[in-house]
């Protein structure tokens, strides 16, 4: 095993003149990073670990293990309306799985590619890590800011509010269809959402002050809805016509796959919001610029429960397996 | 597996006034939690992943693993002289281990309850965690604050600075070796120390404004010492013979292995400190009020590298193994 320290700081070394801009007075190589946060913000933190065949295909190009670790934590962020600052990457590596010390530095020169371009173009600076020997995993802590009390949450949804989505559903579950049946083009549309999925970290800002609630879609529309619901204490009615589906899903699967896997597959790490009905067009224009549909697919009720939906039951999709249970 | 959500709100969820009064706006339950950072003060974070059977014994008791892998990370910011605040928890749990739904739920209440308990001893607020399916490890990030520019580093060393530790050296390794000699009672001394570390979090605070140096003794005491003269740029006269060795260290091992435990053991997680010799009496009066010793045991010099070792060469020692390479 290389040293901890060795692949931290050959891997990861901040810049140091880039970090002191992003309010990391001291990163990795001390016992803890020290941060400047902004005065009259609060802290937004959030961890998610990702496990190798549990969470992604552990013979997925390094590259994309490396970006998506990153990007599903900043997902959370996004879903707070939280602009992204810092994160830590703790990860274990089973050094084992590799035929030589070479393999080894190009797996993790692959894995540390993902991860950085996807937290420079976010301006997250990594502030610290750790490296362990185990089993492959990922668990990523991300820190971001809002202004003090004006993070999105899941609890301000009301009856009458509109429920929308950015961009489009079911990429996810159909991407892992796509690896699981053996593409391994990148460029593949569905396989592209499922490896490198995108924290919606500008439309969650720039929905800050339009949106009365938000989640991420990680466990699927249905099973994250039910999440907002129960947080705010309202029903919802679907409009199934209404789901934007991702790019080639139809083709791949049919038209009642396809809205399965957009209601209930789950890893789309697109944004669901509720927002007042005047606040509609002005979200719409905003996230336009962004290059960020916003597609209205329901509204919130006062009964409870999700209503809409066609007789066939839609139930969660588990993760990775790529099957309702 | 139970479902994350269900996991993590039955053995961690908030008390929700606890939680507003140690700045948590919002907790465990949102897509990330809500931080309300003290003004004038600097953030402290780190994460640390302890890995089951690399870091710590899997059949070790579960009280004991949450314990410490809550401690190990705040050992860190011990060493930077912080006041620790909150933290998040990114537990990968193998249920496959367990022989029932009964089993896995008696081990995570002792889990839980280790971790709670030293949680609240020093008053670090679990913010929010992820619960995941796969090899037994678990990430910790903490987080901690101190006021601006008044954090403890590595490198503040200077030629002259006397080098001193807390607590006492070896009880790391000594505890596992008693484990894996088949000790098994917690109240064994050697074998607390290793199960049971003491982040010296109210020792380190103390020592903020009296010490010109510190880090954390994870990695066994020369190797920690000669990452701090490496950031200090500092060399280092050490006194073997006045190494503070652990209760019953010397007994189990002998006189030449218990140093060598505490040379190159660590796992002990106590601070080394460098402190010009004015601030020598006061460290050692404030610290006993806090019933920690201050041993002296060196001093940093001009000329780099370690002197005053007895000819036999101590390597670093290899984590969990109980082997030096």
């Amino acid at each position: 095993m290389l040293a901890e320290f060795d692949l931290i700081r050959r891997y990861f070394t901040l810049s140091c003149n880039d970090a002191r801009q992003s309010g990391v007075a001291l990163g990795v190589g001390d016992d803890a990073a020290l941060l400047t946060p902004q005065p009259e913000h609060q802290l937004v933190v959030s961890v998610d670990t990702s496990v190798a065949d549990v969470h992604f295909p552990s013979d997925a190009p390094a590259d994309a293990i490396g970006h998506r670790a990153l990007a599903v934590a900043l997902s959370d962020l996004a879903a707070m309306g939280a602009t992204s600052r810092w994160c830590l990457m703790a990860l274990t590596l089973d050094q084992a799985r590799f035929a030589d010390d070479s393999a080894t530095e190009a797996w993790l020169t692959g894995y540390a590619r993902g991860f950085s371009a996807l937290s420079q173009r976010h301006a997250t600076v990594l502030a610290g890590g750790d490296v362990t020997s185990g089993s492959l995993s990922i668990a990523v802590t991300v820190m971001g800011e809002v202004p003090s009390g004006k993070a999105l949450t899941r609890s301000g949804a009301q009856p009458g509010h509109v429920i929308a989505v950015t961009g489009a559903l079911g990429g996810g579950a159909g991407g892992l269809a796509a690896w699981q049946q053996g593409e391994r083009d990148s460029s593949h549309p569905l396989l592209a959402r499922y490896l490198w999925p995108i924290p919606r970290l500008e439309a969650g800002e720039a929905l800050r002050e339009l949106a009365s609630a938000a989640i991420d879609i990680s466990d699927g529309l249905l099973a994250d809805l039910g999440h907002l619901r129960e947080a705010s204490g309202v029903g919802a009615d679907l409009s199934v016509d209404a789901l934007p589906l991702a790019e080639g899903l139809e083709d791949a699967l049919g038209t009642d796959a396809a809205r399965q896997a957009a209601l209930t597959g789950g890893d789309d790490y697109e944004l669901l919001v509720t927002l007042p009905s005047a606040h509609v067009e002005q979200a719409q224009l905003q996230l336009a610029a962004l290059g960020v549909p916003l597609h209205v697919i329901g509204e919130c009720r006062d009964a409870l429960g999700i209503h809409g939906l066609p007789a066939q039951r839609y139930h969660g999709w588990q993760h990775f397996k790529g099957e309702t249970p």
